[in-house]
């Protein structure tokens, strides 16, 4: 069957270069494995999550109008909302999972009885505080909150066609069209952007535009300081007007700033916006803090956020690795705008920022397992490492007292084909390279594929386009110096090499990107990891871990000079992974040592250790 | 006239090896300037700035039993009490100064009127929540408003004769005797330490052994995980027992952690305990903790805590410059703690690192025109370093809304002769190099020197002991590499010149130390300064600032290879002061240019720009 599109519309987007395709499925290889994972372990223990952590109490206690707050954050109700929007992607694809289905209508008609009679939703103000109802717009989450919702029933409207939750969502985003903008009860913007982008997805499955336009209005209210005056009751410090992206304007705004997901969220919102409006000035500032953003800000894993105080974007360059927060929610907010960037421009760059992110800080997010998680993803732990209570830095956990990654992890891995192809009036283009079959207006293509262990892709055309022009386009990954493609002629541009012709089913072609062990140098401005290399293979970054060196080796005491690099497959670790081996010293004796390094990702996984990305070479 | 001494009085202390000295007093010189300014426009500052942040207004709310509380914090007492501790030792040196005296006694009337009937005295609690007292012991910092009133007693009572504060202290002491213990209403500590240290130096003081009991109680009482039990209402966050210390048994504990400040006041207290009672196991944890900071948890500013939460330390070598917390009071800390460890062990190395702390990273939290001030002190700025409201990192300003750095400063500066000189039975130990006169029984010595721009310091002998092997002893700073002696015969130890003879008044001996600028490398394990180098001269650790250099120059571009290091001394700059100049290249473009580099302790007191101390070679 063909999952149905998302999280961005097929139709609609008017003005962006590039549309998501029609279907796109993975039929095998890495991230297949990931995603099974994600169905069978992470996503069916949701719920009983939710229960424990008292999500599903705040929800009875609004229905049924007795009982207390549980939890300590108002955004409780979201948890819900982000994994009612991972179980709608998976049944989209798996729509006889019963027991699943049976568990979202569950919670559905839950949050139906819980909704107010006006249309608004959210347990701790309708239980805790409904005195205060719109009256913490800093720190209320009411709005991000809204937001999930109408994500998560959008997704679920599409998978499964019934209204139940969107009915709801619609409700809600009515009572906030009647409440907000100029003139009415509230004129201001939430603490935390997330509704923008959830607007836009609304104005796409429903077709009306006034929550495109309740969108813009978020969009443009933002960064006139309103949330700097008002600090609510019970948050005593002010965190200043960029912690919350409220300093300047998105269209004014020169780089990223403040709390990572707060700023990442606005900007896949501002990025919607402008792929359905035009508009060419948020378009600048987009593309100026993007380039900003990974020129300076973003972590070799994909991570961003290099400060604790604030889950904060650090100055240029300030990119430590040791104290680097990259917390799993700011990696995925990555991949969500850049691809949008992607589909708005049709520049390849975004689409490496994606695989980057994908393959490395976003994934480290979950165990291999699926069952434990990180919030937080830091490139070095050390020998003497000391977690205090709360700080998950190097401890995989089964879920978190602010438990906002672990059920965005399950929504971007159920949602995961929806970022590696997409589609134009002449074509099919692809992004990423996973085994699957992606259909575009008049072509299909099939992959196949070890990627990322291994660079050759096979694509087979199985559906063929009349169109004599019919353009296949393929992402050549920035880090790749070196590939053949075969079956075809082709032209290379920016990122892309494309083949325009006329197609026939069975038409193959192989692509073969190189992809030998690679040292990485930081930029010299990075000056937390002078003097350092990172291992890297194709889109994989490497880190070592002490489990895997010589015994009592410390990690501290390991020099990288020159490598001799060397890698090899080995099946029976991690489900399959290529390791790679080099030439190193040990610092205190001077003697020569080999050392392991494993994929980034997979750290955290075995018994407890230090563990670096960058290597000092003296 | 001489200097009561203090802040450890001279008799007592029976296992300690160095004692105080009878007086010392500062006439000249680099500290005789940063006296006057602190005694001209910082002290006299103080009462005005106390009522402008309401810290007046809450004690005449106690007083009245009627009116708010004023403030955001618990603690807003003890910057008054560190005020009167200032005004104190201030007034010991010069007891005409009749307004200052006034403006204390008003300060001390209006604390007699606040303390309630039992002898308690805490605002917050008296004013705000009379139903918490000693019910909130994680956050509540009652203990350490105590410790603070106590010292300030202490030294108002040494400077004046007067018992007025020191009763307040007493009456409070006894109430707190009769509160805490095994069995009585409380069997517990305060989150934040002082008391400790305070209760030795009543002892001292008074000659009465029950405060040392005390004392040696909530040394001993800590470490038992009593406070991480109960966390108070207000504070939902358990921030782990490592931050108030509460982890580990001082007599256990390997190495400092947690809040740095509280780490250190706990260690200062003791290691009063251990002069007093000569508990070994005590000397020994605190000998081993002390080794442990300064191998791999000190900068080289003497700066402690590298983390912004929970101002606290670091792991091992986590020592990054740019987010270096430094607290000022941490800085302030580490002298009382290491000035203790000197008394104690008789060793050099301790008075090493305050002369570090001294002119580095704890001159650096005053500004020098004595009226801004540093609360964080960090050892690197960018250029596009982008402060958050409230964060004061590059920013000097007038008082924080949590002040306990301002007058933490005042008091030290006030009683700065303390740390210089210490007695023994058999001579006198210099433990710094200011001009002055130090007295210990039998012998009194003048110091003149320019130290430390110029390494001559001459030493003449104004009262000689009948001793025929009465001992001077001149610490050689462990940087300094070559130093000539003339005038005496002498024999040198571990970090000591001694000088054993017969003296005569006017007998005068000149010790050259000498003092070029060197480079000096980071220990590999400190990640974050790789490949970089930090110029020092003498006990200054030098900084380069936008402001000195050649313009347009962006500090993110300087490399600094080789040296060519030149020092000149500039009359007019900062009162005088010697700078260094060093070739480098800008790495932009490879052109050499020559870079200027100021005392770290001078920077920010000019046009905002970027620092750094530690520059990279390549």
């Amino acid at each position: 069957m063909s999952i149905p599109p998302g999280p961005i519309r097929l139709t609609g987007s008017a003005y962006s270069a590039l549309r998501p395709v029609s279907s796109a499925r993975i039929t095998g290889g890495f991230w297949a494995v990931r995603r099974r994972t994600n169905a069978q372990v992470s996503i069916p223990q949701g719920p009983a999550l939710l229960e424990a952590a008292g999500n599903l109490a705040n929800l009875r206690a609004a229905a049924d109008g007795k009982g207390d707050f549980a939890g300590d954050f108002q955004f409780q109700d979201s948890d819900v909302y982000k994994w009612l929007e991972a179980a709608s992607w998976q049944l989209a694809e798996h729509p006889g999972e019963s027991e699943l289905n049976a568990a979202a209508e569950k919670l559905i008609e839950l949050l139906a009885a819980a909704q107010a009679d006006d249309g608004y939703l959210q347990t701790y103000y309708q239980v805790a505080h409904p005195e205060l109802r719109w009256r913490q717009l800093g720190w209320g989450h009411e709005l991000y909150c809204a937001g999930h919702l109408i994500q998560a029933a959008v997704a679920h409207h599409r998978a499964t066609g019934r209204r139940t939750l969107l009915d709801v969502a619609v409700r809600f985003a009515t009572h906030i069209e009647s409440t907000f903008g100029p003139g009415k009860q509230v004129d201001g913007v939430c603490g935390h952007p997330e509704i923008e982008t959830a607007l836009v997805e609304l104005y796409r499955e429903t077709g009306e535009r006034r929550w495109l336009e309740l969108a813009r209005y978020f969009v443009d209210r933002r960064g006139h300081g309103s949330l700097h005056a008002g600090i609510d009751r019970g948050h005593d410090r002010d965190p200043g007007a960029a912690y919350w992206q409220d300093h300047v304007p998105v269209r004014e705004a020169t780089t990223v700033a403040g709390h990572a997901v707060r700023q990442l969220y606005l900007l896949a919102g501002a990025t919607d916006l402008a792929m359905e409006t035009g508009d060419l000035e948020l378009r600048a500032a987009l593309e100026r803090m993007w380039d900003a953003m990974v020129e300076s800000k973003t972590y070799i894993t994909g991570g961003l956020g290099s400060r604790y105080e604030g889950e904060a974007f650090g100055d240029p360059y300030e990119l430590p690795p040791d104290r680097a927060y990259a917390e799993t929610c700011a990696a995925i907010a990555l991949v969500q705008w850049s691809w949008r960037m992607a589909l708005l421009t049709g520049e390849a760059k975004y689409s490496d920022l994606v695989e980057r992110t994908l393959y490395n800080g976003f994934l480290s997010g979950v165990s291999l397992d699926g069952d434990r998680w990180l919030y937080v993803n830091p490139l070095q732990v050390r020998e003497d490492y000391d977690p205090r209570p709360g700080d998950q830095t190097a401890r995989r956990t089964q879920w978190f007292r602010c438990a906002c990654c672990p059920p965005n992890v399950m929504r971007l891995l159920a949602s995961l084909p929806h970022y590696l192809a997409s589609s134009d009036a002449h074509g099919l283009q692809l992004h990423q390279y996973a085994s699957g079959v992606y259909a575009a207006a008049g072509g299909t293509a099939r992959v196949t594929t070890d990627y990322p262990w291994d660079g050759r892709v096979t694509i087979t055309i199985e559906e063929a386009s009349v169109d004599p022009n019919w353009t296949l386009s393929l992402r050549i990954p920035s880090w790749c110096t070196a590939f053949t493609l075969t079956g075809a002629d082709a032209r290379s541009e920016a990122g892309w090499v494309r083949i325009a012709r006329r197609w026939a089913p069975g038409d193959t072609l192989t692509l073969d990107l190189e992809l030998p062990v690679r040292l990485t140098r930081p930029d010299p401005k990075m000056d937390a990891v002078r003097g350092c290399v990172a291992i890297e293979r194709g889109p994989i970054v490497y880190c070592v871990e002490t489990v895997d060196q010589m015994p009592g080796l410390r990690l501290d005491d390991v020099v990288l000079p020159s490598g001799n690099l060397a890698e090899a497959h080995q099946a029976d670790l991690f489900g399959g992974v290529t390791l790679v081996t080099a030439d190193g010293c040990r610092r205190s004796d001077d003697s020569r040592i080999r050392l392991t390094a494993v994929p980034y990702y997979a750290w955290a996984n075995r018994e407890v250790g230090a563990m670096r990305v960058w290597i000092p070479q003296t």
